[in-house]
């Protein structure tokens, strides 16, 4: 192990480059190579110095099923002493595949450190202005995938977020409902979350996918259902910020 | 509104002042004041530079319930015209009282932007090596207080993480025992996550109580629980970093 590189498990955060963090930026910037998921903006790979060698790995989503935990060049490049940065979007232990590369790594000797980051889902709330937890509103928030929504029984004082659940939305959003929500439970649609290209739509978990009508669903979205989207709402409309009303929301 | 000042509602962080954002730094240098809970460390105070007003406002816990959503001096500050930073620990809208103090600052018509953190349960995920999803052991993730722990049903591959249940522990983990969970499922007790401090004891809901003996309760803690408890505790064992093993897990 004493001729092994290092590789970091680093979190990019939801898009907006500078919602990375200092420790973040700091091992982008000493690292020999960075090896990125697609979903990692371009804003934030420039951080990465220019003689520093960048791998795309991983895929964007939906394109069959990895045959490996870890792309086998980021062991390569470890094996050969390299420091690697495994730079990922969001965070990378929620939906980021971050412990199954952890779990490679430890497999294979490789020293490692993970890097959390601003999940997606957090970075959304904020510039969304949807609260995921409120003391009158939601006492608990849950992660989840779409494929799985079913299995989480409807609550009181709960909000979910979804992620991965824009292709095939309405079937998604009828999971929730199979599971004893009401359709008429506020739900946002939150695309490109921190970006300059965020929008957020805002409907029912009944009427959600009707409305999003024109948007991409490739872009990386997230779903929020729970009463903390009809307060979301009020609170986006109510002293916006006057230098940059872009970058709180979108349409509503 | 044009005389108003701005609040911005700026999560810290878990505690490693090098989780903090570039824009939570941003903010922070320059801002006029900064108002802070006393859970936030002081290594990420020296962020803020000497010439800034430091107010420390917010309760540790336990002290009773405010009377208000957002401290006054605060109001009174931006009312004023200054530029306040409300630095919260962690994230500000994972019970952090983010949204009820948008909320206020929403009724009052001054402007404000929430700057997302990472959330102490993503950082002591990520510190302790406990993956909070994966594909494996847990497809979601949910967050709550100790205190709602019986209203959420056992369901498979799941991840709990319990916020501000140390006091009271055993009474939290029999909440979720009464809800449908095994007394052997795995659980982990993180106690001030990513800091210098940090410890991570592993155990089950039966018996993680009394496993922490001699940790001061009021220290801030994490309760993680689920299957990914044990993944973790092997991947804390195996390529452990060796320049900093003591910030990649106490014992276990």
């Amino acid at each position: 192990m004493s001729d092994c590189g290092f590789v970091y498990l680093v979190g990019a955060g939801p898009g907006d480059p500078k919602l990375l963090t200092l420790r973040a930026l700091e091992v982008l910037q000493s690292a020999d190579v960075v090896a990125h998921d697609e979903l990692v903006s371009p804003a934030i790979l420039e951080f990465v110095p220019a003689h520093v060698e960048r791998l795309r790995v991983g895929r964007r989503h939906g394109s069959g099923k990895a045959a490996y935990r870890l792309h086998p060049i980021v062991l390569e490049r470890a094996r050969a002493g390299a420091v690697v940065a495994r730079l990922k979007s969001g965070d990378p232990l929620i939906f980021g595949r971050g412990g199954e590369e952890a779990e490679e790594l430890a497999d294979a000797g490789i020293p490692y450190e993970i890097v959390p980051g601003v999940s997606a889902a957090l970075g959304a709330a904020a510039y969304a202005r949807i609260p995921l937890t409120h003391r009158n509103h939601a006492t608990r928030v849950t992660f989840m995938t779409g494929h799985d929504a079913e299995a989480l029984e409807a609550g009181s004082g709960e909000t979910v977020v979804l992620f991965m659940a824009a292709h095939k939305l309405k079937a998604n959003l009828d999971r929730l409902i199979s599971a004893g929500r009401s359709p008429s439970l506020p739900a946002a649609y939150v695309v490109s979350a921190t970006t300059t290209e965020q929008r957020v739509v805002v409907g029912t978990l009944g009427d959600l996918h009707e409305r999003i009508g024109g948007i991409d669903p490739a872009a990386p979205a997230l779903i929020i259902v729970g009463e903390v989207v009809a307060l979301g709402a009020r609170l986006a409309e109510v002293g916006r910020p006057s230098f940059d009303p872009e970058a709180a929301a979108g349409e509503s």
